[in-house]
Order: structure tokens, then C-alpha cells, then sequence
């Protein structure tokens, strides 16, 4: 299941090619090399970020019932709902054992860190769903949890990056917080391709969270901007039962006149900035930290 | 969910009485002694595993439909599966935070013995289910099942408290090999109480793993040695949609005819007397050691 789950494997366990951005542990070994270390120090630290990153996706499609991903199966597809949480469960614990392959001090620090923002991560993702249960979500709340559902493992990612190059704590802090507004401007970036990406670069239908009415960020600020008869028809979208064809385009069009797609990339180009001027803020390798904005770039940019 | 859970608040948040035995924590707690190490030293290694342990009831509710522990809603029932997915991921990462609070270098070593046991756990876990989807499950296969879902944790719960005491490698390895022959021990006398335990006592139907077709111990070893017509009968029953109450009195009435019951108690007694020689074998501190014999001979003669 988890060779399956990490694209290594087909379901009948013939070597397959692997899938996934891999960004997390790409932008851990660039904070570690930012911060003057060695970018093999910091292995174990990206493995375990990224296989805690996989735990949450293998729950994160069995609590959502989602069973495409990547165009592939979910695994709780090929193996079950049980069988799938424990393939979860099973990462989270490989995450952890992977930390504890850095034989130093930093371990416990790097352990509690990853601990934390694994809570942090879980405790976003109990938001989300509580959001999706129903009633009003502003944007502050919409932010503060992408902020921990997202946020919160690129913090994880960039400052154990730092703790793999022996960085100063201050330095740490810094590589943290600009992990945080990058995984800030990802999701965003995530919810605007969620609706307006391109169905052959995405591989998702065209509007896909309209369809699975999720409250990505572009419906949250209609919900919060919208007046009158538009409003109640769009509370009315997000409550029913079904959804028509006519709902779908009524909601597209909505967002267009309202201008969500300019504030999503407003709201995406400030927290790249955000986290370009906490990278210069840091006392760090000038080259590594060139190409950490150049993930930046990509990030912002990607329509897939 | 987690307040809930841990039995401290009822549903509403309200003060509520602790429920659950603890036995985990407080094995963790006597080895500790027994090494000749403070108890206080071993708290935050007990009270991680006693979360993993929770950890894993969360999850298997979810994946067993289970909706009463002791006599009250389990977790998804009251807030449904996704987030009690989320109450059981909390939990584990909650469990490596805490190991973190003893500021030591064995907390290298205890993280690394905790990941293990947990991933032993969960691959149990993931044994279990499948024999539950059908197919002949061997004695040898069953056991060597409940040794990873059950002996790893308790394992874990004894190494660990070595580990916190400063004990020696093969102190901490008899440690451990005791615990895993204690956790059998439990798991078979559960297996037991699941069949022929009181019903005020446990607080559950009569026969009520006969009742849910759960393939325990009872029922492994009788599918390995009825023959003909009742073997037949008994292969129906356990693969057949419904159960009636013939059905139930049948498999009773064979369990008795083979001398399930008594495999049964041989099986457990020969796990005890593992565990006390493997005790005996360590080097230990006498009372914390004979306090040990004390929670062992609970196990096996508890009758809830």
C-alpha cells in the first residue's frame, strides 16, 4: 500500500514511475544548504516531511472519499477504508523513524518541531472539515486554517532544513516562517487551479471544487462579498443536495463579477512576499537561497 | 474528542470519570522501578505509550464500526469517521511530543523503539482485517498476529521504562520479551472474556464475538480442529450475511466439544509463565519486580 500510495509501485507491485511534486523535501534540503549545511545532512528530516505529508493525504482521501489521485486509484480504493487508515497510520510512524536516522542532539528539537506542526496540521485539517459541515466561514477563519493545514508542514519542511545545518535559532525562525507564507501562497495558489485550471494540465474536471462544492478560498470571499438574491442563491448552491449544471456556471460567473480570481492573486502574490523578505531577513547562503525563490517562482506560477 | 476519549470529559465538555485500565502505563511505570530507576522518570515514556495505545482504539472503532466503549459512544459515532481519523492521528503525534519532555539522549532510543513497536502494531492491525476478509487463518498465523497488534505495545511499554531508568541492553531486551508475553497473555484472556465472559462483568452481550464473527483464538483454533459436517457448518457460519440464534448456540455448543476453552487458558498460561521467566532472568529490583507479578496475575484472572 505504501510503495502504491508514494508511486513506486502499480497496485500489482511492478516498479511504476513515481509521482508528486516532492516540494516539502526539495525545499528542506535547499534551507539546510541556505543555512550553510551540507544538503545530505539534512535526508532523514525530508523523508520524514514528506512521508507525514503522505500520511495526510492517504486519510485526507479516505475523509473526503475522493478516489482519484494523480489519475490513479486512492489506495482506499484498492484496499478499503481500514485498510487505508492504517496505511496512514504506518507513514506517520516512518516519518518519525526517519527523523531518529540523524544520530545528534538536534533530533529532540527536530522530533518536538515536527510533532508540533504535525498537530498543528491535523488540528487545520479537523477545520476544514468542520467547515465544510456547514455554516459561515469568514476569511480570517478560511486563512488560519489553510495556515495550519498547509502552513504549517512547509514551517516544518524549511526549519528542519535549518536544524540539519546547525542554524542559529533565530535562523530557524526565519527559514520557519517563510515555509509558512509559502505553503500559504501554494494552497492559494491550489484553490485558484481548483476552479480555474486547465483540465488537461490539472487533470481534474473543468471547476472541480464547484462540483465537489468545496469552500476554497474563491468561495469563501463570494460567501463573505456577495449581496442580495446572488448571495442566497450561492448559500442556497452550497447547502443543497444536488447540484445542476446551470448551479456550476451560475457560481463561475459569480466569481468573475465579484473579481475572486484578482483577490486570490493578491492574496497569493503578498504571501510570496511575505516569505521572500523573511528569506532576506535571514543570515543565509546567497546561492541556495537564490534557488528557494526560484521554488518560489514556481509555486506561484505552476497550473498544475 | 481526545477529552472525550481519555474518558476526562463526557460529550458536552463536563468533568468526567476516567475510564479505561491503564495497564500500559503503569507496566511502563514498575519496569522503570524494577531497573532501579524513580517512576517519575518513565512518565512521559508511559503516558506516549498509553496515547499510541489510544491512538490505535480511535482508528480501530472507525475500521471495526464499533459504537460502544465501555458503555459509551465512541468517537465517530458522536463526531463522525473523518474526524475521529484525525482524534487518532492527534494522538500518535501527541505521543512522540511527549517523549520529548524527558531531555535526554535516550529519547533517540525510545523514539526509535516506539516508532518500531507502533509499526508492528500497525501492521497487526493490518493482519487482522485481512484474516476478517476471509480465508483460512492458521493458529500460528493468528498468533503471530496479536503479538505485533497486541505483545509490540506492551513490549514497548516495558523496554521503554527500562530505557528511562538506565538499564542495561539485555535488561531492557528481557524487559521487553516479558511485555510481549504479558500482551499475549492479555490478548488471549480478552479472546476468552469475549466468548465466555460475564455479562456484568464486561459489560457486553453474551458470546459477543460470536455474535460480530470476530475470528479470535476461540474460533481459530476450533476452525483448525472440527471435521466434517461441523466444520462444514461452522465455515457457513462464519461466511454467511446473517447469523441466527441457532447459529450461536451451535458455535457455543462446539467450542465446548473441542475444549476451546481450555487450549485457550493453556495458551495464556504458557504466555505468563514466558513472561515470569524472562523476568526472572533480568536483573531487577525484588518488590517493583514481584508488583510486576502482581499486574500479571490481574491480567490472566481479571473478569472484564
Amino acid at each position: 500500500m505504501l510503495r502504491y500510495h508514494l508511486g513506486w509501485e502499480d497496485a500489482e507491485g511492478r516498479p511504476a514511475q513515481s509521482t508528486g511534486k516532492r516540494l516539502r523535501p526539495v525545499l528542506c534540503l535547499l534551507a539546510c544548504e541556505a543555512a550553510g549545511g551540507q544538503a545530505e545532512r539534512a535526508l532523514p528530516f525530508a523523508s520524514a516531511v514528506e512521508l507525514v505529508h503522505n500520511f495526510s493525504l492517504v486519510h485526507d482521501d479516505v475523509q473526503d472519499g475522493d478516489r482519484l489521485r494523480h489519475g490513479r486509484d486512492t489506495v482506499w480504493v484498492l484496499w478499503g477504508e481500514p485498510q487505508a487508515i492504517n496505511a496512514g497510520d504506518a507513514l506517520l510512524a516512518l516519518a518519525h523513524l526517519s527523523l531518529t536516522e540523524v544520530t545528534e542532539t538536534s533530533v529532540v528539537a527536530a522530533s518536538r518541531l515536527l510533532d508540533e506542526r504535525t498537530l498543528e496540521m491535523v488540528e487545520g485539517q479537523v477545520m476544514d472539515i468542520a467547515f465544510e459541515g456547514g455554516g459561515d466561514v469568514s476569511l480570517d477563519a478560511y486563512l488560519a486554517m489553510i495556515s495550519r493545514k498547509t502552513g504549517a508542514l512547509f514551517d516544518a519542511a524549511l526549519s528542519l532544513g535549518g536544524l540539519a545545518a546547525g542554524a542559529s535559532p533565530e535562523n530557524v525562525a526565519s527559514l520557519g516562517r517563510c515555509g509558512r507564507q509559502l505553503g500559504l501562497a501554494f494552497q492559494v495558489r491550489d484553490d485558484m487551479l481548483g476552479i480555474w485550471g486547465d483540465v488537461d494540465r490539472t487533470g481534474k474536471p473543468v471547476a472541480a471544487d464547484i462540483r465537489r462544492r468545496k469552500k476554497s478560498l474563491p468561495i469563501v470571499f463570494a460567501l463573505e462579498r456577495a449581496e442580495g438574491d446572488e448571495l442566497e442563491r450561492l448559500q442556497r448552491v452550497y447547502r443543497a443536495g444536488e447540484l445542476s449544471a446551470g448551479d456550476v456556471s451560475f457560481v463561475v460567473g459569480l466569481l468573475d463579477s465579484l473579481g475572486a480570481q484578482a483577490y486570490c492573486q493578491d492574496e497569493a502574490d503578498g504571501h510570496r512576499t511575505a516569505a521572500l523578505s523573511e528569506l532576506a531577513a535571514a543570515d543565509l547562503d546567497e546561492r541556495a537561497a537564490d534557488e528557494m525563490r526560484e521554488v518560489a517562482d514556481f509555486l506561484l506560477e505552476r497550473d498544475f
